[in-house]
């Protein structure tokens, strides 16, 4: 039979739920990510304080959460090999991310050996874990980024930065133990904490701005929990000791516990958002199939009947305003008013509705795009001089200060000048 | 089987495989689209002068025209249905712009019925096959930019420049031939006439910097062929007389081969350019065949029996320098050299290697970012001004002229500011 212009709509259509079906087993893909970044994060915790206690506490809490860890980590394997059977296009990096974290998952019970035996020290073994976890966030990264549909992409990324806040929230808890089991305040660790709580409200703030109303509600309505007024004190403690000062190491137990208390309560939001996240994809596809079968039938209709009157075209179809219309391609439209006019007006219906996801897509997008750069020129500064990702970050945020522009703005100009350190100081040339 | 490193290895280097493939009938689909665009082409130029010459001249050659438009359709409906039916991710707007084409070619019939009855002046028949063209013209935009092998990339946006370049040039012949048949200078035609002869220009700037070396050479040395000369004494002709002024019609003939010797020029170019598209794709998949047989003998070796030294294993990999190392989520790999090691390795290599092809998409995507931005912001200025293409395109460029800014640039700020026009001349922010 004869290619014809429904035909091609019909395939639009059908693609586009396709792509959402995709979509939903890579949202169910990131909430498994998300749970077992979770899982580690407790792990870390308890392992850390058992090898600062010498084992005498979170013994027994510490197994329950390695099988915890270990159940999670059977099930994300699963998903593993399922995102490896559905064929997608191009996410190389994808891939590659995930073989990092399965070496990072494998090289874990020679991890928890040395840690039950006492041969590594608490800051190594959250750093290893720490490492895992880095991986698997950016892999929700790469979801999000290759996420097609606006709203969804909305919502991963307002997820991806709940998960970063989070595991910022879980690294702060971690420093803030390492000073406490010390007894005695660092230089580095401080000014580690301060960036860790800083980090955490950039997180929050991307957050709010991309989650939709009903958990930017959820989110406001933990922020004046009571362990908040304890981790503030706490925190205030930390970070206005003298460099070597001593600090009341009974303290350790309530900041780990408010810390914790505080995970908990995000880990009930991060869980809140991905049921949110495939709740919508299931609606858009509703939507979707409906949309198709409702196509299907007008168009046969249409092709079978040519309708009386144009008008009575007009109001089967929601066909864009004249005025949107210029600039479009559309040959054939000047003939006037025929039965195919119908089918113009619904491609040209389409037409729109694609520029105006694109669009929103694109502001979505947007957030992603200036967390590579940002990291990109951070890895940069790290290399070239050697410097701590902190203090890359601050020198850029210092930059932009001084010159009045945006973080962003310095991080492609840092890019883009091969000299950039004590460089001529051009402004940076927008990238589109 | 439990799922391991290799196995994630060896996904990704099908997936790439699969990957290049869909990329090969997409470059098939490009050719022929290039195709149906030449045949317009000369179908249109030939319709102009039948028109023009109230049918004394070109009647059989327009038939043997139209037959040859008939036959490359035909061909570019069958590669539209294989294109609907091989599941893609996302290219909504390619479904969209496949309707808008199919409708074009659709009314084909009746306008080529109205052009034999001289129902239709040649100016609108211009126009309406132009229409169609620019549809042809954007799907081949958008293939270019759904590439996602750097290389790949490059030519396909050299070649899309190409195809731009050459339709330009036909635009070209038929705003000049439109004067002639006229004998009467049109400041109206004349800017056009200069608009279409700056605008082929820039696709052939930016065709060179993309285009391989040999199709470089290729395009150089038709830069000096006996028609350049008489296209630009008969451009001088059209350009500097006064309008109102009388020109002489006989010139027609002239015109209209040159510039038709041009086009056949660039048509051999663009044919080869196709090819050489086509033959870089197989040498990609014979080259990632090898690399996947070489891969799974190896890791096949290696899991079996461990290498006895590291060294062993570092002169069957080509692994990457360890300076490039550092940032990456290395888990487990500070616990020094052990079987595995050789998978770390490979795994490393594999994701620099990554990295280094996002790059390279990134300069080459560039060029097709710039585009969309300046064709956005054009035709805002279109809609809120009212006025042409041509115009808006100068006041872009007059703009960045004026603020010492890339044309680039002010499209954005144009796009980003919802009162341009007279604004507050805030510059463009960058959007990465």
């Amino acid at each position: 039979m004869k290619l014809s212009v429904p035909d091609i709509l019909l395939a639009a259509k059908q693609n586009e739920i396709d792509e959402l079906r995709r979509l939903t087993s890579r949202a169910r893909f990131v909430g498994l990510l998300g749970h077992m970044i979770h899982v580690l994060q407790a792990e870390r915790g308890a392992s850390s304080i058992y090898l600062a206690s010498a084992g005498k506490r979170f013994e027994a809490n510490r197994r329950h959460l390695i099988a915890e860890s270990e159940a999670v980590e059977s099930l994300l394997r699963a998903s593993f090999q399922e995102q490896l059977d559905t064929p997608q296009n191009g996410p190389a990096r994808q891939y590659s991310l995930m073989a990092w974290v399965l070496l990072g998952l494998e090289s874990l019970p020679e991890l928890r050996k040395r840690i039950a035996e006492f041969s590594i020290d608490a800051e190594a073994a959250v750093t290893e874990i720490s490492r895992i976890v880095a991986g698997l966030s950016a892999l929700i990264f790469e979801v999000a980024d290759s996420a097609l549909n606006p709203a969804i992409s909305r919502s991963l990324v307002a997820l991806f930065n709940f998960v970063q806040g989070k595991e910022q929230t879980g690294q702060e808890r971690a420093v803030g133990a390492l000073i406490l089991a010390a007894g005695l305040c660092e230089r580095k660790y401080q000014q580690r904490l301060l960036h860790l709580i800083e980090a955490q409200e950039r997180s929050f703030q991307v957050f709010s701005e991309f989650a939709g109303d009903a958990a930017r509600a959820q989110w406001q309505a933990i922020q004046e929990t009571p362990e908040i007024i304890r981790i503030e004190r706490l925190r205030r403690i930390l970070a206005s000791a003298q460099d070597g000062a001593s600090i009341d190491a009974n303290l350790i137990n309530e900041w780990f516990d408010c810390c914790s208390e505080r995970l908990e309560r995000m880990w009930k939001i991060q869980c809140s958002l991905v049921d949110g996240l495939l709740e919508h994809c299931n609606v858009l596809i509703a939507e979707a199939e409906r949309d198709l079968h409702d196509s299907e039938g007008l168009l046969k209709g249409l092709m079978a009947h040519p309708p009386a009157s144009a008008g009575q075209v007009e109001r089967l179809f929601d066909p864009a305003s004249p005025a949107s219309r210029e600039g479009a391609f559309m040959p054939g439209a000047h003939l006037g008013s025929h039965p195919g006019q119908a089918v113009i007006d619904m491609l040209q219906a389409q037409s729109d509705r694609l520029a105006r996801m694109e669009n929103e897509l694109e502001t979505a997008r947007r957030s992603l795009n200036e967390r590579k750069l940002i990291e990109r020129a951070k890895g940069l500064l790290m290399a070239r001089m050697g410097i701590a990702e902190e203090a890359a970050y601050r020198m850029l945020r210092q930059t932009a200060m001084d010159q009045n522009r945006r973080i962003v703005d310095v991080a492609e100009a840092a890019l883009a000048l091969p000299a950039f350190i004590g460089g001529d100081g051009r402004r940076g040339s927008s990238r589109p």
